[in-house]
């Protein structure tokens, strides 16, 4: 086990009406301007926006508006939020929806105190140390960002879809209401599923790492998911299974699972993030198509850990357990081919560039040259080709 | 999965040098004055006094000195702790030892600013809302006081071990460092082993709750003690599975194994405590009795969930089953029957007596009276009796 420092001090809110107790929430820890941040408008017509801010009035507390989040959310957005916050000098922030609202206003939390341009924080040119409140109202659970500092934008210029992570965007609350998620469409519910299994496949297949604890955990959590997601798409509103979900989803990404771990690193979202930057398809469809194709190419290395996995969740091993893995993502709805988002052959190449761009200066660099992506990727063309 | 709330603060510096790190933490949050708290002396003896010692003058810490902490913290020696802790206006606690002297601490940072009688706390007469920020290096992994924001301390008048617990009283930091635990003996590993294994259990066997999720990740995580003690019984500076079994132990009671249960009750800990308490038996070697006789009485009402258990781990059902759990706790070298630590059967009256008295205006009153606490502690006498 590696040396670590563990914090996460961000308060859960589980549950019922969670979106108006943690109203209460901001009330109590003294803020006053709250500036609401959300995305394309679903909170509006679903009334969740309106149930907040009629809380938000109800507790005397002035607040600002700040919507259009796209799902992969744009640094050009993220700039205009902290324009918005700082002309209205707002002192917290509360994003109402997914992992893309959530980010965006880390981003635009971490530029508000910022002299320079806040790209830098996602160039590793500069790091967050201050950063307005964050609070959370989840409405699709899937990337974790909830309980967690980190947080994924794209610049639009070159299609860079970069990470930055501090400490000081850990949420100081988020409100997880598993009813809220209801609504989700299957295939959401299905890209999202996708999303949480890829941040607790990429930990433990981290070469070099070998934690009897971290692989029990792993394990168990990506066979919650799994029969969690089967039951949401016999029964969107089964809330115990959305409520697991929505947990397992958290858990996949708020540290602990990833304790001790040597190294880790993140393979198949450093290949995802192009296809996603380039193509605007929904992360959680990338990955779909990335894992199986992944771990195909990964198996030759570690056939042992592949193979384990393979046996725990699907009974089976070697090639056929990574087919049946293809045909579970394929069964719950997913994309598991290049082509089934439309990007082709061709593509290939400029999808390895700006990925082996993405990972300069990181861990990830040594390993996976603009050829090994290439590889990976061509296992997920039609099987014909 | 029930409502609940979830906020656990504490920083885990894990690894080689915590107990210097902390130091530095404990400067940086701009405290001053340090009251180091610890036990009879091992401490002193094996150099790790002296070194955070030297630590706290480089940083230019003021410090004061209260050893003493019983194996079974008593009342007495908080109440002192306290009054030392005023007359001394420390500004902060550091606990160096095992869940003992870690649970004191917190007693005394409750009571330090309290006016009436700390006792109130655990007698749930008053709630603790204020208290002196805590800082621990563990030396024992067992109890996951580190984490948690629990104590448990026994008045000696009336043999009275109780429990009180507040989000004030989570560690502000806590220095793990496995190798500090290579000196620990096999029969304190054991019995430590047995504590953080009933930690997880008290929650997985709770009537009512029936959540995937916590039932994949607790099997995971007493497979992993399991696998961890026999590691260590073989080679006790097995710095793997010492520093697993550390950060098992922290999980198993940190909240994250029970979060949306439905209950958490303790009914191994409420017969326990008892015995602990009137016989000064070490708590992990009372619930490694306990645990066996209360798994077969519980197997009546829940025969599905303990076959569930005992086949994942041992591979056997029924009573087999829970002889085979027996058989491995006398394996790691724990004593299972009462008349292996001089307790009679005629004292089991005794202490049914006062583990109900533990239990009034509790959810384990209910269901624990004391007829049923002493056909349980019958169970755990000697086969032939």
């Amino acid at each position: 086990m590696q040396d670590f420092v563990f914090c996460n001090p961000t308060k859960i809110i589980f549950g019922d009406e969670a979106e108006l107790k943690i109203v209460a929430d901001i009330k109590e820890s003294g803020y006053k301007k709250v500036m609401l941040v959300y995305g394309m408008g679903s909170v509006k017509q679903n009334g969740l926006y309106d149930r907040v801010v009629r809380r938000l009035i109800k507790n005397e507390l002035y607040f600002t508006d700040f919507g259009g989040v796209r799902p992969n959310p744009v640094l050009s957005h993220v700039k205009e939020g902290i324009e918005w916050a700082q002309r209205n000098s707002v002192d917290c922030l509360l994003a109402v929806g997914g992992g893309s609202v959530i980010d965006e206003a880390k981003a635009i939390a971490a530029g508000f105190y910022y002299e320079g341009d806040v790209w830098d924080f996602f160039e590793g040119v500069a790091t967050p140390t201050k950063a307005l409140p964050i609070f959370t109202i989840l409405t699709l659970a899937a990337t974790g960002s909830e309980m967690n500092g980190g947080s994924v934008i794209t610049n639009e210029e070159g299609a860079k879809k970069y990470v930055m992570s501090s400490p000081c965007l850990y949420p100081k609350a988020s409100a997880l209401n598993p009813a809220l998620t209801f609504g989700v469409s299957p295939r959401q519910s299905a890209t999202a599923a996708a999303d949480a299994i890829s941040h607790v496949l990429e930990g433990y297949f981290t070469k070099k790492n070998n934690l009897p604890l971290n692989d029990r955990m792993a394990e168990a959590l990506i066979k919650t998911i799994m029969k969690d997601i089967e039951k949401i798409l016999k029964n969107p509103s089964d809330y115990d299974a959305r409520a697991s979900f929505m947990w397992s989803a958290t858990l996949a990404l708020n540290g602990i699972m990833n304790v001790g771990l040597k190294e880790f690193i993140f393979p198949n979202h450093l290949i995802e993030r192009p296809m996603s930057a380039i193509f605007d398809i929904p992360h959680g469809e990338g990955l779909s198509i990335v894992m199986p194709a992944w771990l195909a190419w990964f198996r030759a290395k570690e056939p042992k850990k592949v193979d384990r996995f393979c046996k725990k969740m699907f009974k089976k091993s070697g090639a056929d357990g990574i087919a049946a893995f293809e045909e579970w993502l394929c069964g719950i709805g997913l994309p598991t081919r290049l082509e089934d988002v439309g990007i082709k052959a061709s593509d290939i190449e400029a999808i390895a560039q700006n990925a082996v761009m993405g990972a300069k200066g990181s861990a990830l660099y040594k390993e996976y040259d603009k050829k090994s992506i290439e590889d990976i990727l061509k296992k997920a063309l039609k099987q014909s080709n």
